[in-house]
This record gives structure tokens, sequence and C-alpha cells, in this order.
């Protein structure tokens, strides 16, 4: 197993001036292969990552967490803003592009009519919640899905501290959060229709609803129904967090492809293809952002705005939707195929421009995971549980990673036939999906 | 009065798909000239701005906030930039820049142990607030100055909505955020020792204080002294806002030349010369951060971080803070000069590397200011009551504004003489310098 040493001490280093090392917990080592996972990167391009000893990685992993939807390093992105770069990115005036993305993102959701932006994930669906609550003049809100580390979100856990497990991050803390924001945000389970029935049978003052666009599948019909009926009858405001979702689709969110009416789509990730920018695109109901106050320099910032135009016109030319959901297609019976080839129990998605896989097993999945991911590593991959394609990634590259996701398999299949530990055969720490502190 | 119709014609159409026509209100022609402020530009270099007609204007006025300290369109800091840029910014690994980042501001700042990033000022100082609660399990909190929009500042005017009208913007509504949260932050006057004592007495639950390294003046001695036998003695947690302060006294805050000892100190717009980077500086309580949650994709993202590295070099290796600061006193002393030579009534701060100047009659200031405004724009400037001024204002540049500065309190001083109304000799509306509704 190629291992980066240098990436490795730097880590040890980072986790010393960083708490928990670095600014996002997906990107924490020990989530995949410890001192084994290449830890940092030099340079990016496509779909391949070169390590601080110059190692080369291919990412069939999460590819910067789903920003990368048209490839690392994509030339036609940074030399649009390479370009703007020097013509100065922030100043006294405004610059025109704020207004051209705006335009754009009204013109690509036909829903809607004003649109906003920030430069992260949590803080644009603080936004969102924000115009909500000023319309709906009411606090609570029911949720589900993940949706960033801003308080009214945390809130949750701090009537119940398992509130979230079932969300996406197990264990989160609500140290700092104020507790006087309890009973205010109240989940319900992913696509069902029962499950927020429930909860809104039991919290009559909720006016505000929040889902992403996808998860591991579309929504399901019959909660878009509801959700439709509620916005239209009941003046709920409906917010769809298309950050993870959005723009691998089509060039708006995974919410269109159901039928559902929003009131507010929040994007972000592959919306610049890696560069923060994040926008809230709503209907009329976007005007109460004027009666309330939300402002910051860098929300004006030009590099976000001409980072998103340029995928966006990439996006829409090249139609990459389309190849996204064949090559998920393709990619998840490859897998399935192999499973049943093996008798393995591996459970897919059927969200294909993100496919996903899960092994089916009661206690053992982390293991068996763990296991792939250190396969995988000895053969130059990245990998794990969801894989975000681009469009880099060919149908070419897609063969080979099953031709190694075959053996794998069939190793694994060795394994279980012997009826031996899976943890024999582990010499990376078995991957921790939840939150917790890193020492 | 050199016109932009391009750049009005845009902004008339910006208001209809962003609500308030930008992201930022500093950024909204509202505050200066309406439709004879260029509002747009196309390109930027230096002190100089280029809006969409081309004409050509001189930055006597924010400099984007405060932001471009290099002056804009820094050829160091791009060709920096460029290169990661081209070499991958976002992926499913670490750039090592954010560790290598961190660890050059703690050692800039020696009470610091930990470092976290964030992409806006608002957001990194709601990462401060709930670090700061973390630790000291209460929510409550005291500040002066201004915080950004999110809702632990904001949630001040529920109580009375008037609370912040000192602070910096009078006039912020509270629609949107949580009732609940009343009685939760309390603002005291800035450099006020009673006004500071009077808050804390009255809430003896807080263990939070939040101030500006610098506003119009360093912080005052008794208060510095009172703040750090608070933190020292009674366990508070101290945070520095230097969002706008920072890194023009030193290569660290205005803090540390009052001998303040805060727990947290907040960086932000210069950091990183106009791109987006924030950074949350603290002692050991920023361990908390990982008995909370805080993460995010694009607090990750590597173009913030490369920007702040190469800024931070120039600004140590070119001493930038002492210049600043010669550059502001030159400029208010020519300022002060000017008042005295027509016995206009104007008063100038002493915070020199952000010299900024108001006029002292009862309700005429903002009159005064429009028509200086309006003047200079008659000249080619930009301008406003503050100046950040970066270090491509030389000292002929400043001579040049002063020279017209003096031309048109001359101006100003006729009209005073003839006892006529100023309302007369200005083309454009008072400026508005609250916040309010835009149509």
């Amino acid at each position: 197993m190629a291992k980066d040493k240098k990436g490795y001490l730097l880590w040890k280093k980072s986790i010393k001036v960083i708490p928990g090392g670095n600014g996002l917990l997906s990107k924490r080592p020990e989530r995949y292969a410890g001192e084994y996972w290449p830890t940092y990167f030099e340079k990016a391009l496509g779909i391949n990552l070169f390590d601080l000893s110059g190692n080369k990685w291919k990412d069939f992993a999460q590819m910067g967490l789903g920003c990368a939807i048209l490839g690392y390093n994509n030339a036609e992105v940074n030399r649009y803003v390479s370009k703007f770069i020097n013509k100065g990115i922030n100043t006294t005036l405004n610059c025109p592009e704020e207004y051209i993305l705006a335009k754009k993102l009204v013109k690509l959701n036909s829903f809607a009519k004003y649109v906003k932006f920030s430069r992260t994930g949590g803080e644009a669906m603080a936004i969102a919640v924000r115009i909500a609550r000023a319309k709906t003049s009411t606090t609570s809100l029911a949720f589900s899905g993940y949706h960033g580390w801003h308080d009214w979100y945390i809130a949750s856990n701090l009537q119940n501290r398992n509130n979230l497990d079932e969300q996406l991050l197990p264990g989160l803390k609500t140290n700092g959060v104020p507790k006087e924001l309890i009973k205010t945000a109240f989940p319900f389970k992913y696509n069902s229709l029962s499950s927020l029935k429930k909860v809104l049978k039991l919290n009559r003052n909720i006016k505000i609803i929040i889902i992403e666009g996808a998860r591991k599948s579309l929504l399901k019909q019959e909660i878009v129904e509801y959700l439709n009926y509620l916005k239209k009858n009941k003046n709920f405001v409906i917010i769809v967090d298309e950050i993870t979702s959005g723009l691998r689709t089509s060039c708006s969110g995974a919410f269109k492809k159901t039928k559902l009416n929003p009131n507010i789509v929040v994007y972000g990730k592959a919306l610049g293809n890696g560069f923060a920018i994040n926008a809230i695109v709503g209907d009329e109901i976007m005007d109460c952002a004027q009666d309330t106050f939300i402002s910051s320099s860098f929300h004006t910032e030009r590099v976000g705005f001409v980072a998103a135009i340029k995928t966006l016109e990439i996006l829409e030319r090249d139609k990459i939707w389309i190849n996204l959901d064949l090559k998920g297609k393709f990619l998840l019976k490859g897998i399935n195929k192999i499973a049943k080839k093996y008798d393995i129990k591996i459970q897919t998605n059927d969200f294909f421009p993100l496919p996903s896989y899960d092994f089916n097993y009661k206690d053992q999945n982390s293991a068996y995971h763990t296991f792939f991911i250190q396969e995988f590593l000895k053969k130059g991959y990245l990998t794990s549980g969801s894989i975000y394609l681009s469009s880099k990634h060919t149908k070419k590259e897609i063969e080979k990673y099953l031709f190694h996701f075959d053996k794998i398999t069939f190793k694994l299949k060795k394994i279980l036939e012997k009826n031996e530990d899976i943890k024999k055969y582990l010499k990376i720490p078995i991957i921790d999906t939840g939150f917790k502190r890193l020492t």
C-alpha cells in the first residue's frame, strides 16, 4: 500500500494548530484509512490526485465532496476565473457578474424570482432559514437531511441528542448552541410521509419544511404531493437543499424531476466546480430578505460568481447530467452484477448521478467498507461508499474501477467462506462515519 | 459629473433579481450618490477603478471595505493564487496551505494556539461565538461594534429595536431572528467602561464579551485593563473582531497595541487582499470546537488560504502598516488644517491606518458628506467619511486628494457664509447611512 509519509506527518502537525486538523469532517483521514489515507494533495487534474510524496490516486470517492463536477482543475473554468482575477475581484463598487449569475439562476429555475449568494453551504442554509422565518413570523421548522453546522440545525439535538443521528452524521453535540432554541427544529425521516405528518401533528406551529432534493433516492411522489399541498393551501414555506444533489440531473435541482414546487432552493458545491460559491434561489418570498439584515463583504467577491457562470455554461452546453446519470447507472449495474456473482449482500441506491452502495450485513458493514478502501488504496484508488461522479469519469475508467471491485469482492467472498474475522485482514482501523473528537 | 449610464441601468435590473440589488449594504449606490455613483466596476488596479462606461475613478472611499490593503489587483497575490488554481483547489484530500496559514497565524499571534477558517466575516464571528458559548456553557454575551448579520448579533434588537443603532448601522430589523434569543446579546458603547460595567451588572450571567479591535480609536487603557481582569480572574471569554481593524497596525490586530489579552481574535477582509478568507485565531479554548460541530466544504477550499499566505508575506516583508499609519496621520493632519483654514467644523478620528472624518453640525452632517461625495465625483474620485488606505495610496496621491478637499471645503465655506441651503447645491439625494428597504 503506497503510503504518503509526508502527508501523514503534516496531518499530525495540523491537528496541533487546527481543532480536528481541518475545516471539514469529511476530509479527515480517520474517516477513511487513517495514516494510509494520503490526506493531502499537491496537485489534481481530471479524476487524478497527486499527494505530497508524488503518488498518484484516482478519485472514485468524493471528488471534493461533489464540488468537482467538471473534474479537478478544469482548464475552461480556470482560464475564465484567472481572467477576472486579473481585472480585480473585490472593490468598493460591485461586479456585474453578481447580477449576471443571479439572472442566469432565475432563468434556470422557472419558479424563481430572486437570488442571494453566500460562500459556504451552512451559511446559505442559514440565510434561507432566516428568510423563511421572516416570511412566516415563526421559528419552528421540520427538516430531514443534513444541512450544516449552524445553530438552527444543530439545535435539533438540544431536545434529544440522537435527533440528528438518522440524518447523516450521528453523535453531533450541541455545545455552544443556545439552549433557548430547544424545540425549534424537528427532524423527520427522509422520504417518509408518515414521519413528516407525525412531526407536523405534534407541532402545529410549524410553517417551514426543509428537505434535501435527493439523498440516496429522489423524493417519493406522495411526499412531493403533500409538500406541494402544504405550500399551496397551508402557507408553508418549502426549502430544498440542493447543495449536494443540485446540477446533477439538469441545470437545476433534483427537485425538478419530482415536480416539487419549492419556495427556496439552495445550491452550492458543484455550482463553482470547487470555487466557494452558494446561491439561495427563491420566489417572491425572497423579498423578505429586505426586511431583515443579511449582508457580508465576501458575499460580493467576484471569484465565486465567475466560476459559477462558467461552470453553468459548461454544464448546460455539454449536458453533463445526462452522462452522469448513464454512468451512474452503469457503475451501479456493475456493482450489483459483481455482488450477485459472489453472493455478497450489497445494496445500491437509485439516485444515479451520485451512486452509492452499502453492505447489508448486521455488524460488519463498516469493516467491509474499510476492507474495500484498503484494497482500493493498494490499486491506487481513493474510494468510499458514495462515488461522486464527474464529467471526467469516463466509461473506460469506470470499467477499470469495476474490474478492481470484482477482484476485491472476490477476496471478501473468500474470507467470508472461510468464516474468518475480517479484522484479520485489516491493516487500517475500521472507518468511523460519525462525529467524534480527534486527539 | 461623469455618469455611468450602463452601470445605473444594470443596477435597476439587479434590484429586480437580487433583494436589495447586491449582497453587501455598503456597496449599494444609495449610500453614496445614487445614480451618480458608478455602482459597478469592470476593472481595477492599484487605487483606480474603471466603471462599465470606461470612466476612471480614484478610490479614496472604501477600497473594497478595506479588503484591498495591498491595492486592487495586486500582481504578486494574483500570480500566487493563479499558480494554485492551476494545481486544483478543492479535492477529496486537504490542501497543505490550510495548515501553513494556520501555523503562520499562530506565530503572528503569540497568545494563540489554534486556528479555524471560514469564508465570510459574519460566519467567522458566529464560529467564535459558538466556541465561546461551548466553553462557558452560557448563551448571553455583551458586545460593542458591528459584527455581521447572524442571529446571535441581530438578536440584540429583539429586546429593543434601537439596541444596535449606536453600533454601526441604525434600524436593523429582527425579522426572521428567533424570538427565543431575546435577552441573549447586550450592547455596550464602544470604549465606554461605565457602559460595559452597567451591562455586566444588570446581566450577571454574562461570561462572553465581544469587541472590535479598533473602530474610530484604539481601545482605551481602562477598558483594556478591565477586560484583561475579567479574563484572568473571572473566567470571561474575550473575543476581538479585527475583521476591519486587523493587519493595519502590525501583522496582527489592533488589540496588540493596547496590550489586550483576548481568547479569540477574528481576521477577515484584508487577510486575503480581497479573496474570501477569514480566520478565527484563539488560545486553548479553541479546542472546544471539537466538542461541537463546525464543518463546511468551502472552509477547506484552497484559494482563500493561498491568497492569505501571500498577503501576509507581503504585509510582513514591506511592513505596510508603518506606512498606513504615517499616511493616515498625514491625511488627517491635512484635513484638520483645511478645516481650520476655512473654519469648518470637522472631527477626525485617531485610528490613523483607517482615517475617517465627520462633520460636526447639528442636522447638516449627512448633507455635507453628500456634498463632498458629489464634488469629489466631479474630480474623478470616489470618497466617503472613512478612507480605507492601502499600500497603493502614495503620499503624492494623498496630496492631490487634499488639494481637492481644500477646494471643496472652500466651496462649502462660501455656501455657509451666504447662509444658503446646502440642498440647493445637491444634485444627488442626501446619503442614507442606516438600513432601509430598497425599492
